[in-house]
Formats: structure tokens, C-alpha cells, sequence
């Protein structure tokens, strides 16, 4: 039992069973193997467009890959102060793009608002030559917070960006909670919202390591930048037929969205449970695969005691993440032991 | 029957099975697990001496975290000029250590001479601020032909770097072959002929994608800065256990060197049965999974009609790489084509 | 007349004779002249300790400069979020470090407090491989708002940073002006109360182009490293005696300090004047040769309409800046029409 | 007395009236000023054509900033191994460009041969993922050894390059020589010839301080992004007029061809006396403003007693550059006293 984080949960068994078989015979190397040409196919379905994308194995790649192409390094990448590629990627999207400045933005819930974005687009204008002018909006779905951006707010944000010129990134290391919580269309909430560029991850959802960009038609003129960088990057893997594999396997007949609806319902759960501790307070509306709630001590005290697995969070509260393989027994038993 | 490139060939299952064994409840993230702790205990052991060491997924990612702790931005890197650092990594290095120049030197059979060595070291001054000095000596062994650097060789060139206080890096993608073929012992030919940092290759000898930068104890006080580069370029994965598994599997009771040996005696009937073929002539010596040939156009017409799989090579003649799973009736088979 | 900016101005005539004077017969390239060398000594007599200098031509150039031998590529640059080094340098500290995150934090009147910065401080951890750690403290003096910090607030602010182990920048650009209105000992507000570096700019204060990167003793180390930054940079003139002409006139008796003094009295005296307007506000106390102020359409209009030249500036307000060539009488003809 | 370099060299009196005269009044501030409009007039005449320019400083930053236009970082620049963007700057166009490799070239007198490029063009493609495509090639004209590049050479390899997609740069540092030597057109020897972009130098010739960067019609697109990186480099200065009035002053009514025609016309002088010292030995022929000579010891000793002032040079023999003020019976005495 862990609500560490969904990045200690084992692998999918179908995951790994579909890497076994793809180790049949000789691939061709870098991506040009025939698994990986599967995977395209079936991401042009998903998302009902024509489509660009290259695998990789985290989501901090993903990230900086897809900003690298977009974000020229003197300009600006404005995103949530809470951002995963402001706070927790070690600078890779500076390091990627070649000192691309990234401004961190306040909103509640790690959430963007509209106002927020105009104020700051205001303050960093586009043609001034001593002014790093702002290329990118990155917003992160689920957000930092567990919370997710529906269409209309991706629409208006992506709107506001695009009449400056700007391009759109979606961080979308659970994309697939989002969606799930959602109940959108893949489509509408990307390229139809205005996201150029998606970085979508299977690792938290159950792959072993596999995440992917995807470039959409809007900006997939950067395809061959894009792999340029990630064969400079380090991340051109020769067999890369063993990620392909794994996301191949993520996404046939809908189990990326079946493995994130069980994690979302297992912290709903959670969250209703923990809740009613009397002195709870949830932090963040739970609209995914993750819980902010404030408890108690002794609640707190209580958990440690049975090895519930979770972080206290710096601004206060504690965090519990739910994964694919999170049990509802071990939910039972931990929202229990915080009553007790 | 490929003799493309050892990395077109399919992972070895010993390999596939210890993921799957590791695929067992939660673990920590980013390479806190037990897995990863075994290999660095295995590793102590081969190399005979306390070290460091991150794990990676692919060879130009192990080359450029290496030379990144190891090379300012504004010193140069001496290599071969056929290295793979130089010639196949899309300027990684350069983008890993922020524009650390490559200084390509020549030398039969992608070997450098200590004459060479010298000569350069002479036209690049350490202390002239216009100039960028040399930092680092980078040998790959096997070399880019096949070839290898014994001890001694390495020692030579290893001691003219150290008494310039330049650091040595050991691109070792098929450092097993090489080790198999001189027999020597890995502690030997790395740390104690003045290596400072290697490259330990595993994908090309039959894991999925697995490579290791291994820190001697010249250098191991720069273990945080390389952890922090592999964060910052997006390789430090959340689920490491699963490449840590490869290693084990891969190191434990010699396989590594067991499967470099089976590559190389593939290699060696092969050199010795297209030799035999009138016309034909060995480019490079034999010294591991390589072999480059020339070969009368007959020749080389028969083998495609078998498929045989092989690339015509830049500089004329032909490569043949052998893996660990190459069958002896296919060198066979392809043998007899040729001589056909 | 005109209020624009300090770098408007033209140079004092002191400066180019002695340009004209250092043009006299050969002398070494790129620093090593005699004139760089009296530069130094005179520094070293008015900060009153050791040091290392490296002149250059603009004050995003010093400090960039200053920051690349402080600021490793991935680690932050705490700073107020008006500071020059974040919002008027088009990224030059992220080119110059290779990546470093400028974070910028908040403050009345463009100053830091400890209180603010002790928040900075625990939100960004040091050790956390994930995230980006601070190593430098960039405080500017005289600020962006024209305030000045004073001995006490320098040591308190420094001493926050030093006890975690980062280093403290001081962007001078105006720091003549700093030293003239606070009073205080050069040494005082710069080593003595925790400076590592001082980027001291006199193209503001009346050079044609000359700045200076100071290293106090505490990081002397890093001066090699300095140079070959700034060669690397193009900031290596060939012909230096140039630009250490313009800084020995620049300083000699007390002339630095004197040119800022009389800037700061004109500065001192618009304001007054200004502030009696009806319906005017100061909105920065002026401790230097800035004046920001709010003021009423109709005073707007009157300044223009006899070519005062000033900006209004971006959150409200109008900015005035006065020089060493700034005449009493168009003070005294600016303050009049807008009391018109 | 000194044949060390034209950098050693004092400006001429006539650039430095130009700057006194310069500073007069307010100027706008950045190279928005009047002078840098008249020094863009003035060139658009000299090299019949449309044109936009950058003034810098120094001849690392026009060449870095030049390069950082053309060639993306993940790309090659063809230069030859003497060249100074390869062996004097630091490493500054890796810096400036992001890390772009530079791949040096063989060919004697420091110049290039259309076979030479060929062959590096066949060796390097333009569409491998792995591999570095060279996206510029450098020229310098003067080259390293004072040699002279014609037009039909220039055509030739800028031919070849653009036949591949790549642009062409000339380093210019001494460029007013070439053009007074090989008494050709300023338009037909640069965008006539397939020049991108010439990094024009005044220093050598008689500046302080002055550079362009200028930009022809084929790459004029790049302006914005130039002015970016300028500023990004703390190379844009605030009193930009100072360096504009040094250029007008340079370039009006043929006065940088007449001092270089001085400069040439002295190393001619001193060329021929030199070579007629038993056992002296040219070698690369004498086309510009430079001199490298294989001298007996005795003579070197003599030149030495007299303190002749000049460098004996890294591959054998001795370097003498002349320059604006080298003087006709410097010359005779130097001349006399190692015929002595």
C-alpha cells in the first residue's frame, strides 16, 4: 500500500507482457520499427487527426523536448508557479531551450485564469528588444493540484495566447485522469482547444517508462526539429520497439482511460472518506488521481502507524496520489485508520 | 540473419524476465530502489574499487552526462575523429556541457597514437584565454572500427592527458567485446590506466536499453553534479528499477562477458570466412563484434540476395556487426553466399 | 533637455581627453595595458582590499558577466522581480550561466526584504535533486524604483544568503548614485556586508561606455574563469586602454562620486518641485537620480509641450531621470510648466 | 616600433575627433541615434545593395553574433582549422550559437579549395538524424595567413555551400585589406559572390573600438533576431553614437581603404626586404597586411636587439603585421638590422 506517488506503482502486466512479445526478431533502430508505426496509427484515431510524435521515457523529456520546439531560448514560457517544469524538472526546459525564461503565474488551485494571463501578457510585450517576449503557454492538465482544466478554459486561455502569436503546450502527465474525469473528447480538449503540443505520459498510468509528444498539425513543420533534439538529447532510444510496446498496449481498447478511471474513483473514494474525519479539510477539488486534504494530527499519526505511503505537502496538508493498482481495500483501510 | 547493428537485435529474455520479476509492489522512484543498490554492488565488485554510477537509456545520453561533469563549456574534448561522440550524437556533447569543443584527431583503425596525442596537446595551450583548452581525452574501446586499446595503449594516452590535468572518458558501447577479446580485467583497462569516467554500454550486448556512467573514485565527488544533469536532460526515470533489473540480469555471473564472447567468436568466423573470398580484404583488425571488409561486387550482390543485412560503410567496403544472438548457421550461411 | 535616461546623456569631456591621451604609442591587447592597470589600483584604494576586475562596455554585459561565474546553468538567481537582470536584459543571465532560473520575488519600491527572501528561501530547497537550487542573491543599488538599500539592509539580506551557502551579486549600474545619497563607505555596502560581486557601471554616471565586473576576495578564485568568459563573451577588446581611460578619469578625485552628487541634487530638486504640483504623488522615495511620480493629465501635457522628455511608465506614473549633465534652469523650467 | 599585431596599434586621431564631436547634446539611446543612421547610409553605398547591420565592439562578438544567425545549434559550421572563430575566440561561436560544432578544414596558406569542401560536404550530410549537418560556411578574408581569398574563389565555395542549403559568413577582421589588395568591388567579392554575412572589422584598421555585423538581402529576415541576441549578449550599447561616429569617421571619402593600402604597402615593403635575407623564407604569400617569414636565428636575434616587436609563430617562422601607422623607416631599420 502507497499513495506516494503513481511513479512507485508497478507496471501494467499488459504492458510488460506486450514488451516480451515485441522482442521477437530484428527491429529497425530510433523509432523506425514497426510497433511504433502502430502507435501513431492509433494515436491519429484517438485524437481524429493527422499527427507528428516521439517516445520517450519521462515526463521531464517530454516536457522539454516539445518546449524546446517551441520556445526559441530568448524568449519566455509563461506556466502556473506550481508547474511541473518550473518546480520539479531541475531547470530541463532552460536547459532544453537554451535559457528560455520561464514566469511563474498565481492562480488557485494551480490553475491559470484568463485575467491572470492577460496581466502578464500586458507586462511582457512582444516587440520590445530588451524584453524576453513570451513564446509559449504551458498549462498542465491535471495540474499540479489534481484539479483539471475543462475545454472552455483551455479554449479561452489558448485564445488569449494565440492572438499574441503564441503557441500552446499541454503538460499532460496524467492526461489521461484528466480525461477520464473530464469526459471529453481527446480532440477537444488539445487541437481543437488550441494545443499545438502534448505531452502525454503513460508512465504514472501504468507503463513502465514511456511517454510521448505530440506534435499537431498546427506545428508539425517541427517534426524533424523535434527528432534532431531528441537524438541530441540522448533520448533516440536504438530499440525503441520496448516503448512502443508499452504504449501500444496502454492504449488498445481504451485501457489508458479504464486504468485512469480506477485511479480517479480509488481518490474520489479517498477523498469522500478522509473528508468525513472530523477537522478535515480538502485543499484542492479532487479531479483526478489525487488528494490534498488537511487532517488532523492524530488522523495524520493514525496513517503513519498503519504505512499508508504519503507526503506532507509544503504549503501544508498532505498529498495521497492513487494509481491504477491502488486497491479499494487498501482505501478502506486507510480512510479507517484516519477515523479510527 | 541482420548484421545491421547490434542494436537491431531483440533483448535478451534473461533480461525481459528480471523486469518482470521486478515488477513486484511498490519501490521507490528515480533510482532509490533495491534494484539499482544490487547493480552498484555488482559493479563494486567487477571493477574492484568503490564507485558511483547513474543508470540511462541510451549510449549518447551516458557519452554527454559523462563528458558534462567532465568538461566546462568553454574547454575542449580530444577524440577520435570517427568517435561516436563526434560523428553520431547530433552534438549531445556539445549540447550537454554548453558548447565544449570537439577536436577531432586521426589515427589508423579509429585508434589514437600517443604521438598524435602529444601533437595536439601541443597546438591546444592549457593557459592562453584566447584558446580553448583541452579537459578531457575521450578513447572509445571498442574503437568505431572494431579495433581495441589494450592496456598499455590506454595507460600511454591516459598518462599524456593526466600530466596536462585533462580527464579521461571511456565510451564503452561495446565495452564488453573489447574486455572479452583482450581479456583483461575491467579495473585494469579502466580506473587503473587512468580512466576517470566510463560508459558501460549494455543495450548492444542484449538488454532493451540500459547503459551505465560509471564515476571512479578520481571523480566521484562530482556524483551530485551528474545527478543533477541527468534530472536537468530528463533521464533520471521514475520507475529506474526497471533498467536496473537489465543490469543485474546482464552482470550477474559473467553473462555480459558470455554474450560479448559469443558476438565476438561470430565475428572472428565471420572476418575468417569472407577473407577467404578472393578479392576480398579486411579493412580493420578483428577485435570484437566487427568486422569491416572490402569485397568484390559479386560478393556483396550474393550476400543481399540472401539478405544477409549489412551496411556498405562511408570510407568503402563494408560493416558487419554480430550480437549475441547471432547463430553460427547463419554466419555460415552467409559465408558460403559470399564465396558462392 | 532631456529626462529619458541617464544613457541619453552625452559623455563628460574629462573622459574623452583622456581617451585622447591613451591613444598615444603602442600598447598591449585585450586588458594587459598599463592604463587597466591603474584602474586597478585605484579600485583597490577606494574599496580598501584586494581585487580582480574585467572591464566592459554595457551593464547587461557586466552583469551577465558576474552571474556566469556565480550562477552554475542549473541553479537559480534570486531577484527582485524589477530588477534589470530579469526584465530588461532579453535573458542575457540565462545565455551567459547556460540556463540559470532568474526567480523573481516581490517588494515595495524594487526592494527586497529579509522577510520576503527567508520565504524564497524555503520554498526552494538546496537539496532536493528535482528542483532548482539558489545559489546567487542579485540585489540591485540603486534599484529599478531609484531607492537605494543601505549598509543594514545589504548585511541583513546577504547574511540570509550566505548562511545558506549562495553567493551575493550587486548590480551597480547606479551605484555612484547608491554611495553618493547613502553616505557610506564604498567597502561598507559591498564586501564588508556580504558582496561578492559588484557590477559598477559608469556609462550611466558619464563614460562613453565603461563598466566594471569587481571580484572581492572572496570569490578571487574565479577570476580565470571571468576572462575567459568574457573572451568567450566578445568582451575582450582588443584595444582595452579604452575603456580603462574612461574609468581612471572617471574615478580620479572623487570625480565618480562627484558627477553622481550633482545628478542626485537635480534629481532631489525635481522631485520637490514636482510633488508641489496639485494632485502629483511620489510613488518611490528618491534616493538617487530617479524620480517616479503620479501626475495630473495636465502636467502630463504642460512637461510635453515643452519637450521635458520622460517616460510614463508601465504601472502608472511618470519616470524622470536626471544626469550629470542635467542643468538647474531646466529643472527649474520642467518644474514650472507643470505647476503652470 | 611593433609588428606584435594591429592591435597594439593606437587609433587614428581623425576617429577619435569623430567621437568628441559625437557627444554633443542628447542622443537616442541603443543604435537608435543619427550617426548609426549615417554609418547604415554609408555602407548600403559602398556595397550597392540594401543592407542591415549591427555595430558591436569587438570582432569575437561580430563574428559569434553573425554565426548565432545562421547556424541553429545543432548544426555544423565548415571553417578552416587556422581560422580565428576556430582557434582565437574561446569557443565564442559555440557559446552564441548553442553549442554548433565547428568542423575544421585542411588547405595551405589558411585557405580553403573547393575539393577540400566537397569532400567535407560528402562526409557530413544534411539528413541523418545522427548526424551534424553543416549549415554555414566561414570564410576569412583576409585569412589567418594573410592571404587573400579573390572573387572567383569566394564564388566557388560559396557555390558549393549554397548548392547544399548553407549560408555563407565572411570574417572580415581585416577584410578593408583584402579588399585594397585584391583592389575588387566590395559588393562583387561578398553578396555578389553568395556572402550571407560580413563581419566588417575597423579595429585592425584604425578604430578603438568598431565592428559590424552586416546582414545582406538574403538574410535581412534575420534582423530582428540579430538586435535580439545583440542585446541578449550586453552587446547593445546605451551610447551607441560613440561607436557609429569611429565607423563614419572610417569609412568617409575612402579612408579605410587608404589606411589599409598604407598597411598593405608596408608589408610589401618589409616582405621584400625581409626575403632577401640570406636563408629567409616566405611562407604564404604576402596579401594584406601581415608577413610570416622563416628567418635565420641571427636575423630573428638582430630584429630582437632592435626591438622590432613581433611574434615567432606556432607552426615555425615569425609573424610581423603592419598596420594604419606603421611607418616607412620602421620598416628600412627593421629591414636593415636583420640584413645586418
Amino acid at each position: 500500500m502507497s499513495f506516494l506517488s503513481d511513479t512507485t506503482a508497478p507496471a501494467h502486466p499488459a504492458l510488460l507482457d506486450a514488451m516480451v512479445r515485441a522482442n521477437e526478431g530484428a527491429q529497425a533502430s530510433y523509432g523506425s520499427d514497426s510497433v511504433s508505426a502502430r502507435v501513431k496509427a492509433q494515436l491519429k484515431e484517438i485524437f481524429s487527426t493527422d499527427l507528428e510524435l516521439v517516445l520517450t521515457v519521462s515526463g521531464t523529456a517530454s516536457n522539454a523536448l516539445a518546449l524546446s520546439v517551441l520556445a526559441p531560448g530568448d524568449t519566455a514560457i509563461l506556466c502556473h508557479d506550481e508547474a511541473h517544469i518550473h518546480r520539479d524538472e531541475r531547470g530541463a526546459p532552460e536547459f532544453f531551450t537554451g535559457g528560455a525564461k520561464l514566469i511563474a503565474l498565481h492562480g488557485d488551485h494551480a490553475r491559470l485564469t484568463p485575467a491572470t494571463l492577460e496581466a502578464a501578457l500586458a507586462e511582457w510585450p512582444s516587440d520590445f528588444v530588451h524584453t524576453t517576449p513570451p513564446s509559449v503557454l504551458s498549462l498542465s492538465n491535471l495540474t499540479e493540484s489534481g484539479t483539471a482544466y475543462d475545454v472552455a478554459a483551455v479554449k479561452a486561455l489558448a485564445g488569449l495566447a494565440k492572438a499574441r502569436g503564441m503557441r500552446v503546450h499541454m503538460d499532460g502527465a496524467r492526461f489521461a485522469n484528466a480525461l477520464s474525469s473530464l469526459k471529453c473528447d481527446p480532440a477537444d480538449i488539445t487541437w481543437r482547444a488550441g494545443v499545438d503540443v502534448l505531452s502525454l505520459g503513460a508512465t504514472k498510468g501504468g507503463a513502465l517508462a514511456a511517454e510521448a509528444v505530440i506534435l499537431f498539425p498546427s506545428v508539425m513543420d517541427r517534426f524533424a526539429a523535434l527528432q534532431a533534439r531528441q537524438k541530441r538529447a540522448g533520448h533516440m532510444l536504438p530499440k525503441m520497439r520496448f516503448v512502443a510496446a508499452q504504449f501500444e498496449a496502454w492504449l488498445e481498447n481504451g485501457r489508458w482511460l479504464e486504468l485512469a478511471g480506477h485511479a480517479n474513483a480509488m481518490a474520489a473514494k479517498l477523498a469522500e472518506g478522509l473528508s468525513a474525519v472530523p477537522g478535515a479539510k480538502l485543499l484542492h477539488p479532487v479531479e483526478g488521481n489525487e488528494v490534498f486534504i488537511d487532517l488532523p494530527q492524530e488522523a495524520a499519526d493514525a496513517l503513519n502507524a498503519v504505512n499508508a505511503g504519503f507526503y506532507p505537502w509544503p504549503h501544508g496538508g498532505y498529498r495521497f496520489v492513487t494509481s491504477w493498482q491502488t486497491k479499494a481495500e487498501d482505501v478502506a483501510r486507510v480512510v479507517k485508520a484516519a477515523r479510527g
